[in-house]
């Protein structure tokens, strides 16, 4: 099995494109952020990427319906350059799998003419905050200048765990500018505050204009929707842990 | 070495063929439902399946004779439609296994010219109940109307783990369609009545006659043999355990 | 990288041969007994077998030189049958890393004309007995009288875990004959009496005969080896683990 | 994606050269040895390794770039041999791992004509002493007494795990001698003490002379900045188990 199963759903034309990746990290932060962002702009998918290296699930969705969980590209056309949109429920589970696909959306990348990715995320601080820093951290000395332009902090240590930083170091070896966008935040609890830090430093740097109105209400629904299905699955996950213990106790039941 | 090691025993010509899977999960519910339905059918094992992402061991059959731990298909030639049932032990015992196994069940299946597949499972609640729902979800929205009409209920929200949800998921990629029966389960439990509800529906939607008087008495077998078998096992799980932790304590302790 | 790395140190010519696997598992019995037959018979190393999927260690000897860990192969030539023991101070470390192995094993039994298997093990039950049972399974029904004949006891029930089940399963799908003789032991300590109950029956069956004196010494020497060298490498392990953690908690902390 | 992506930055002519390994390990003994001695002898980094098999992570350096986790080469011109040192930031995190990148670190070193080895570690003891003794091992019983002569002590008993393990023990099978070196130190602190006890041993038998006043400094700054960096790394440790758990508790909460 491919690392990575590829459904194209539309092959665009893409100027320059930009990718932008919010896959799920520390508060959410880049998840919140690029699927906001996505969806004010009104992106358009384009890709879906499946993979033995997500977790064997699937979604049941509002009208009955299944979605193998995965990872998905939206395109929007903008004026200097395009944008692309990495998204997803879930990373790569085990850390050579978080290799593998950042190798796999590299390759992608490279396919799609991509000239520079910035990657969103939280830097988790234990601490509450009104006003949440942006700090920054790049592949390309040169470019820290006018990320400083924008209100990117820069500070040296520290370490940028998964996708965001996996595109930015195997990116790094293939020639490809990157950008990881870290909102500071408490690192426990969804924080829409952290994500909307975020998306002003980015759009300013993209000089792209988005609403940011819905951008609460959206980790609040995030928020509800957690709890309420948390507890099916929580029910679900404890009772798959039970039986196989159970089965594994007992491989010898059947027949 | 290969991911699956398929033994043929007997190549059927099979009529427009649905595959009716039931491996163990969530209060054995799609398992029982599974195995008592091909023995009241008769159905017959055609093909066995061994893989390196099944548990390394074998059981001890009641003639002293050895089976290694395995998947099995059965036929069974209907009416409209022939059966292929897939049952087995245990499902893949690592995430990505989970996906290589169910991709390889796909290839068989197509292979087969299955039409369609019924993934069979619990929906643990943590809770009892005297007539369990049954709980659907589908590749196809076009389906939900004729299953809600044999009594199943869709709701979204949740997830579905395993073979059952990946079946589902893969399949729907290769336009393969696919339904899930989720029987309302404890989750804790060995559900007979859960499977029963089960299997009311399935047989509902196939056009089919079974006996459900074996049913009870086939769980409460299994829950005997399991605290007899179990004994044992756990002795020698211990044991295994404890000598693995000292043999890796003091690996230079011989010659 | 290989599955196996295979050193050849000879080509005996072998008359069919049978193998005798004594891998490490509950009470050692498997292992105190083979090594134990080996040595008596002064049966001669030829091949030795490496793999990633042994512990990443290396043990240091008495003289101060180093030895990989690895499986190794002794030959003997009998009266009817020639004798390969299989040995080695670890199995393989992940579930589907014992399929692995076991696979290479048979290949090189093929290769080596191996007609039967008997792989050794024990039964752990949690109790003491002054006289255990040495217990039975096979992958060949014909072959019980003669076992039985030989005291061995067939009962049903429970599972074989490792080497000794898969090489009897992996075997099975390739023709191959295979024995488990499982001595009935506690569990949690090194047990002589086990493998020498196991070693009575097995030479009965293979119609040799050799010293038993030296066995409860091997077992006691083991232990005391164990007890010893236990401590150094169990200083080294805590260490390990605590560096590993200190070195997680900081992957910054260099340069 | 391959074991290892090799970057070249320099391909140097070399004389008969010596490799000297000093990953991270118990105390981080050979570590700070190896990062000493390259330092003060001005050693040029010619080689990085980078690996799906090291932890999926980028540093954010001082300067605000980021680095991605590797193993680097770095070569010396001496006198009588030319020495290569291969220095990183982890090992492979996976027991398999630790063997395949030992392999392609011996492939490099035959590449390299590398003739012998020198692997550098602690041997943790639980105590502190004030003149760490220097323990060996080596592939080649001929190499002891003059290893003796430089007041490394030869005992047997023990393990030594990981690449310091596995480059001695994979390299012995393709006929490369090594020698390990290791420090006696506490193990659960670095030890700056039993670096400098190996680097004495080591430059006696390489006939070189290095300065140490600055080891004991380096292993306080190493201590200092594992401190600092500590706490970031570890709030966001904490964040991104938190954030798993939460998404994996409910994987259906997006869209």
């Amino acid at each position: 099995m491919e690392t990575v199963i590829v459904k194209i759903l539309e092959e665009p034309e893409l100027n320059n494109p930009i990718m932008v990746e919010g896959l799920p990290g520390i508060g959410l932060v880049g998840k919140l952020a690029a699927d906001h962002m996505l969806d004010e702009l009104g992106a358009k998918k384009f890709m879906e990427l499946y993979s033995p290296y997500l977790p064997p699930q699937v979604m049941i969705l509002d009208d009955g319906t299944i979605k193998l969980v995965n990872m998905e590209l939206h395109y929007w056309k903008g004026k200097k350059n395009d944008l692309i949109f990495l998204t997803g429920e879930f990373q790569g589970i085990t850390p050579e799998s978080q290799y593998l696909l950042s190798e796999k959306i590299l390759d992608l990348s490279k396919k799609l003419n991509v000239s520079k990715i910035f990657t969103l995320g939280g830097l988790g601080t234990g601490g509450i905050t009104e006003e949440p820093t942006v700090f920054g951290a790049t592949t390309n000395k040169g470019m820290i200048k006018e990320l400083e332009a924008a209100g990117i902090v820069f500070k040296g240590g520290g370490a940028i765990f998964g996708a965001s930083g996996l595109l930015l170091g195997l990116g790094m070896l293939r020639g490809i500018d990157g950008v990881c966008l870290m909102g500071e935040t408490h690192g426990q609890i969804i924080d829409a505050k952290s994500a909307k830090a975020i998306l002003k430093a980015l759009t300013k740097i993209l000089d792209i204009e988005i609403d940011m109105t819905e951008l609460e209400k959206k980790a609040e629904d995030t928020e509800k929707q957690m709890s309420q299905v948390g507890k099916i699955i929580s029910e679900q996950k404890k009772a798959i842990k039970k039986q196989q213990e159970f089965i594994e106790e007992t491989p010898s039941y059947i027949r």
